[in-house]
């Protein structure tokens, strides 16, 4: 049987473990490079970008550059969201003495 | 009551539409302009890179470029992110018929 009264529980419970999630997101730090370092880029684990670094020798090349920012942003973006479903499969595989929180 | 047989079918309906979700998301695309369009950025609604596009002016000053670049990736993803959100709950609130998929 499945009532609405466990739903809801369950539901705000997963809603209070997503919120931690996001606090514990916003203190990872991810670091990638593009072009053997010559684009650099700094994400913490929402995607929030804290650093971007370009070497000079970009600046006079616009279609490498753009090219390796792609790349640099995409591969953070891939890490961010690895990390982001890791941790929420890790939420959910601790949920066993109390599954949803409130809901136990 | 709550048992794991339940359990297990919502959690596979989630799932299900987990991927509808991904699928739509990447049809979307996401335009965000800074520096009075001096970058563009372009990304689908799963936050990959479609396209960018720097203004000749600013690969004279890196400074200005890395700071439009960090402001563009940010609105990007925030405009990822909330559509995200709205497509969830826009498939949480269809579920009143049918809550979760094959858990009816």
């Amino acid at each position: 049987m499945f009532n609405m009264g466990d739903m809801s529980k369950m539901l705000e419970g997963m809603q209070e473990n997503a919120e931690k999630l996001k606090a514990d997101l916003a203190s990872k730090t991810f670091s990638v490079k593009t072009g053997g370092g010559m684009v650099e880029l700094s994400v913490n684990g929402n995607g929030e970008v804290i650093d971007l670094t370009i070497d000079d020798e970009l600046m006079s090349d616009k279609d490498s550059l753009q090219i390796l920012l792609i790349g640099a942003i995409n591969d953070a973006n891939k890490m961010v969201q690895q990390n982001q479903q890791q941790s929420a499969m890790g939420m959910l595989g601790g949920m066993g003495s109390n599954p949803f929180g409130g809901a136990s």
